[in-house]
């Protein structure tokens, strides 16, 4: 499995090849593969990883080592949920093979193969429905990277935009450089920069300014977990974007597939919150020092959104607006028809 | 004139000896001195500076040179206006000398050095209004460096809680980092380490989610102009937390001396914002890049807060609250009756 490393983007285009199971965990959790749906298809391979070296005689043993790696891979980053979503659906798809069948590692990777189109097809839906939102001229404002990097398609969030851009709809981008792993700084103005299209990066203290100052004429954003009530976890900084929407009065969208929507939780408040290394935070990329030594910090990887500041969530099913709460309890049912 | 070069801090702490009005200058425009009041006094010593080699022969031409620098340094930065207001002091004092009483460099530097002590003073005393807001067990959030760095006392924002810990109240405080320049990250956190004061730093864009999540009881914030109708100019930043702050109820206060107040702009939208060099965004602390090279920036050093969404502005003479334009404009005669 090749990956590009993400954390060495802007200065360096690095792939790196992952061959077992633990590399793959130490990947997601190193954010070298980083988006929520990217996040969800590399838990996929990764367990292909773990298993293509089982010999296919136990079958018992090799489904009790599925869910084992499937437990083990869900654990690399709490808060989204296509990791889990992914990893249940395989494991989902083989306790439904008729019993006879043979289970096999190729099974496990055809699965994710299966997936990984998936995802690609999801995204040039959102794409798809996304762009229709978007007119010729507009500048949308957007938080961390939610492109080809963060998905195996052409993204979510960015992924409109890029549909739009290929519909002839010229937009202005504005970039929210998103502290501290600064995605919207290095990963963002990257595929914009390679994509040709207009872009301007602002620190995320800017955003209410540019708001008030520039004309933007929309906000789109990724999610990481959608609560069946609408509330959204995104990047830290998400929720200050929602509310200084609201308070202006420009339309904050959301972006994302039906893999980020979890179902079994009422709202919000029920989404774990990965708390990660106050390192990010006091230096800068890991090389510059920002603050006296032993700062007290506190490093949330994400907020949550409530479902009220969204004006519509956008999935490959079409885009979806107030009151979230009934149109995704209609979704909700689909997703179990699925 | 020696100053702590603030750019140098937390990782050293280096004093700077300024001998020329040219060197005051340019540590006014590269941040070596800043914040509001700190850099009026800078200005006023700067002053003297340019013109106490000059001899005393012909008044005329004195005056005329201090207009001349006065003018010079006040181009150093636009946007506080203490420069403007601590320059106008002096050339006014001066202007009102009797005819017949000679001019000498010694006059300018005993005005500095005045408005150095009257800096103290005002200091003092918004500690001590402020404090009164502040009770025991309190969590603060604050933005960019108020302290002990950014004026010749003890701070404005910074200052009233350094009272407050002085009267034996706890509090804690939340730092947002401030970027670009990062002056909560390297200062605030820095002075409120040196004085023991518990401080937890966090991303600009946390402080919405800190807002929802933690137990904020106010905000406290500086300013670098605040025009006749109580609208604010101050850190990039500011307004994205006073919307945050009005959304989630928690009392919003600007701490700022009489001298940052400018009675001849009628609102906020007559304040000039400078822009500073994109480099502040791409290249943290000149250090580390963030971004792809040629990345276009969007770099304005301060936003402006419109009055209705400020609680109180915490002076000298008191605190002042809603209606703003009222208190304001009693404040006005008070300024111009001294």
């Amino acid at each position: 499995m090749r990956i590009v490393d993400q954390t060495e983007i802007p200065s360096r285009l690095v792939y790196k090849d992952l061959n077992t199971v633990e590399e793959v965990f130490e990947a997601i959790q190193k954010l070298q593969v980083r988006g929520a749906p990217a996040i969800g298809i590399a838990a996929a391979y990764g367990l292909y990883l773990g298993l293509r070296n089982l010999g296919e005689e136990n079958q018992e043993d090799f489904i009790s080592k599925a869910h084992h790696y499937a437990e083990y891979l869900s654990q690399a980053r709490p808060t989204a949920v296509n990791l889990v979503w992914a990893l249940n659906r395989i494991l989902n798809d083989l306790s439904k093979l008729n019993v006879g069948v043979r289970i096999s590692p190729e099974s496990v990777l055809e699965k994710a193969q299966y997936l990984h189109q998936d995802d690609i097809e999801r995204c040039n839906k959102i794409g798809e429905h996304g762009s229709q939102l978007i007119e010729d001229g507009m500048t949308i404002l957007t938080h961390c990277n939610t492109g080809l990097l963060a998905t195996t398609g052409i993204g979510t969030a960015l992924g409109i935009i890029y549909t739009a851009r290929k519909r002839k709809k010229k937009v202005t981008v504005l970039v929210d450089e998103t502290r501290p792993l600064l995605q919207g700084a290095r990963l963002t103005m990257w595929e914009l920069h390679e994509a040709g299209i207009p872009a301007t990066l602002i620190t995320d203290g800017m955003a209410a300014y540019a708001l008030q100052k520039q004309k933007v004429d929309m906000v789109i954003v990724g999610a990481d977990r959608i609560a069946k009530n609408g509330d959204v976890a995104n990047k830290i900084g998400t929720y200050n974007l929602a509310v200084n929407c609201w308070y202006h009065r420009v339309p904050f969208y959301v972006a994302a597939p039906l893999s980020s929507f979890d179902f079994l939780i009422d709202s919000g408040d029920q989404i774990p919150i990965e708390e990660r290394n106050p390192q990010e935070i006091t230096d800068v990329l890991g090389k510059t020092s920002i603050t006296v030594k032993g700062a007290n910090c506190w490093n949330p990887a994400f907020d949550v959104t409530p479902a009220n500041l969204i004006e519509a969530i956008i999935t490959e099913g079409g885009i979806y607006r107030q009151p979230l709460v009934k149109t995704l309890n209609k979704l909700n049912k689909l997703a179990y028809q699925n």
